[in-house]
């Protein structure tokens, strides 16, 4: 992170806490050698909120997960409010345990004395299936994060619940029994986290990067999001993530949180920004950064750099 | 509602309970003479699934909010499992009042002694601002329901919140005092509530209704989402809600949740579908049902069910 | 061709006469064992009267030159006028001839004794290379058909050229010396021709076929020929041949004759042709008949005609 | 015509000639004062040669007709050669009379005496109805031009027509009668000329330009014309004509002539062009001229000068 190599003071970068978290994960993947302090955060807003305030230089925020969906506080804290960047990403693979405090004499609970778990809703969510078919009725009640639910457990046995659905790292943080693993409903479940700063320096392109915009409609346009679509079309740009969010102004009336292929150093996105920066009633630019995932898309034949310049030297030599 | 017309045992409709929710309200105003049994359940997903059993008629859903967006819990119970079908829509006006428990002397609590505050994590989303103001530090803390905090509140002093955020209603139902009223950072919100049954005739169509449907892409094909948008464009469908939603295979595979205007049995509607079900991997059918707000969508010429006809009468009388 | 089988009478054929010209080689092509009458005319709308007048059973007429372009005079007598089909094409490789009578002794005029030559416009703008770079200044007399050059040549030499541009055919037909052979300055140019007939039963699809139209645009509508052109794309129809034709209305008001694969009795085909009728003001359907070149069109997955009988019974089940 | 100005010498401006053609009367129209010296040619394409070889200034040619299309000869010159562009418009009323020699005695000859007509091919197809009502069966003799039909006539009496089809100021020019005028099947008809020189400094915009090019396709690319005309749309560029043109390389090859609103000078007109640059084989500029009808077109929000600048400025404040 090229933060760390300008600056000589400690960074300080925050995350959805307290440790444990599938978001502490991902700050740890992203800074594995903790050059940076990691700075817990009850919430996503919060976090943002300390960010835009200049307490913390970067928020390491979740941003969408493979079964669940895009999350919408940070969608939203992200296209409102004091302009912020994305500067790069972190996959992190999402495997639940169900974990329990040991019983005084240290054996691990039965599963049939688990009468209500704790979790967090998008966790809840992910574990439906495994936990009908071997919790019977369990009751469900909602917690923070699925981190705070185990957190909670290990500071008292006096709860609502007897047994926390977390990370693995989450039971191992705060000593609980882990009960069952991998009892999410779908296996391969991922979330994606991003990390995000104060406008500044853009991440070079490395070839393999993604952008991120907010498009805005004007709303006395007949064409809708099909018009805004054929601005990345015609320019030969990949959208891999799109995300519709109400606006809150009014129901029917929605903003595009979109993720598409390449950086804003390269001439197909740059064009592509222009044109829809003169179609939209606002476009708001979330960053250009490294994928994750190192994936290097195909860009077709008339939609590299070098089509863009020599056509514009063609035009420029026309006069005009 | 057809189905009441048509039978004479007591129709068996489900919703998000307890009383006082903002989905309870939905069912009233779709039922204001109370011919219906309303039978609450603790989550969208049992009441979806009691449906599905054949344990009840119908069941009202919240969709999506003006503010808050989709409601991926109802999305994703629509758009997976046995078929359902929307069969009408409410909308209701979203409002928060903070209610608490009298204080044993019958008088009012001050805000100043609001710790924490239980409600609904959607509900908090929308008060975050008034809270922020007013309520200084206070944490808070998640429950099932906006009423089930309410409810929670009512039965015991013993919880690690003092008050609620909910419904005006639901204060009333529960006999809270209101501290404070119109605390929604929006005061315009609106929550969009579906009534889903299981499949049958369809409503009849009104000249003012809607039809939802579920997109699955062939991932195969190039042109994705633009491609699917044009089976709409060409038939002059104008689409009213777009949500994507992970199909949960992997980390960027969507489908799309879709609303347009019109009714399948109206013959853009029904061109429309078939295009889409020729270069979509799957198209879920989710129903056709009149608007809430009775506006009649503006159909171009050459897009009405005339038009339709004559150019097929014309082909047909070409031989071929 | 069909008719043949049909009828124990001689079929009668028109085409630009008189014998030597290219359609002529084009009706020798189609009918090489001559069972019908071969009936010359002098103009291609002459041709196209007398089928519509019944006089004849079909005619031959060019409709495009891969050097030349469209034919404008056969592009709009079939878009004007008594509906016609065309039931046949024929590609017709096009080689000029330089063609002289012999000299009072026998002898072989000298290309320098030419000093203007007799011929077709159309045949004449295929040879004027090689026209100015071996006959220097020889001047150009227009005629009605290269073979009526050719044939005036034979019958009287008191003409104001001396030679004549035709088919190497209508030189041996009409005894003329070739002073010079493959003469065309592209040597692989070709005409289409294509046999019309009044309206009737269509030729069976054989799985390589064509289908013309001709359309005519709303004035009102926004999105002009790209509105038009998403119709064919939305189904999967490729256009092969795209020709603009003046209505004769206004300067600026255009219809277009347009060649895309398929058979009207393919759903791809019928769809894209019901889509069309519905946003143009026009559409006139000129027939589906097979390619000359025997050329199987790829059919995208999604666009096949089970594609579309499947999507339709999707829908039929539906209800609506 | 801003060459004038620049220079003291003569301009000499070519045109299909003899004097009396629709060519001579464009040129006459758009420099009424006479100042170039204007030259005759008996062939558009020799017109052409000329210009590009330095022996005259410009060339007026014929590009399209209301009623009988574009001009094959016009388009391919310029489309093919070296390059020249289109400095201007003249649209020319096009009238036809039918004219002959007077009889020895003085007197009018009577139309049952005209057993056969010269004319150009393009006359005589607009005058074709006219001709089979009041002519009975005269035959056609094709001429080089309208005018050269006339002045032969005036030349001599031994010719193979006894009366010609000519614009009535042909007939004016060498002294023939008048035997019946306004014999145009179609009363509006209007011929478009262009006024061709050699690249140079564009005429100045006037807001109310018009742009031609030449698009050439990429075989390889699916899109075919559908994707040209998007990157027209995706930036408000209205299309005013378009005529395909084969390329001669096979039948089936096309470059496309269009003709759009606007002046290479206009941003909307300069970014269509860089993305057909970049999609297509080649692009060929012709030209961005005042048109002739004074017609501004309207330019949509979002697709004006301003909105273009204002959004380059807005990508180039975000860095990358």
């Amino acid at each position: 992170m090229s933060e760390q190599q300008t600056t000589a003071r400690v960074l300080r970068q925050g995350f959805l806490g307290p440790d444990g978290t599938f978001c502490a994960a991902a700050l740890r993947a992203w800074d594995p050698e903790g050059r940076a302090e990691h700075v817990p955060f009850a919430t996503v807003p919060q976090a943002l909120k300390a960010l835009r305030a200049g307490e913390i230089d970067a928020t390491m925020a979740p941003i969408e997960n493979s079964v669940e969906g895009g999350v919408p506080a940070t969608l939203d804290a992200l296209s409102q409010g004091t302009q912020l960047h994305i500067v790069g990403e972190v996959l992190v693979p999402v495997t639940f345990v169900l974990a329990a405090r040991p019983r005084p004499d240290g054996s691990r609970m039965p599963l049939a004395d688990v009468g209500a778990v704790g979790t967090h809703a998008h966790a809840w969510a992910q574990v439906r299936t495994w936990a009908e078919a071997n919790l019977g009725g369990a009751a469900y009640v909602p917690t923070l994060s699925t981190a705070a639910a185990a957190e909670a457990l290990a500071r008292t046995g006096e709860l609502p619940y007897q047994a926390a659905v977390c990370a693995p790292n989450a039971a191992a943080t705060f000593g609980l029994d882990v009960l069952a693993e991998g009892i999410g409903d779908n296996g391969g479940a991922v979330t994606r986290f991003v990390l995000v700063a104060l406008p500044g320096r853009l991440p070079a392109p490395t070839g393999a990067d993604k952008t991120t915009v907010v498009l805005f409609q004007k709303l006395d346009r007949a064409g809708g999001l099909l018009e805004l679509l054929e601005q990345f079309a015609v320019r030969g740009v990949n959208m891999v993530r799109l995300e519709s969010r109400p606006t809150g102004e009014a129901m029917g009336s929605y903003c595009f949180s979109i993720d598409f292929e390449g950086h804003l150093a390269e001439e197909r996105v740059r064009e592509s920004l222009i044109g829809l920066k003169r179609v939209c009633a606002d476009v708001r630019f979330l960053g250009s950064y490294p994928r994750a995932d190192g994936q290097r898309g195909l860009v077709d034949p008339g939609m590299r750099d070098g089509d863009f310049v020599a056509a514009r030297e063609w035009i420029d030599a026309l006069g005009g």
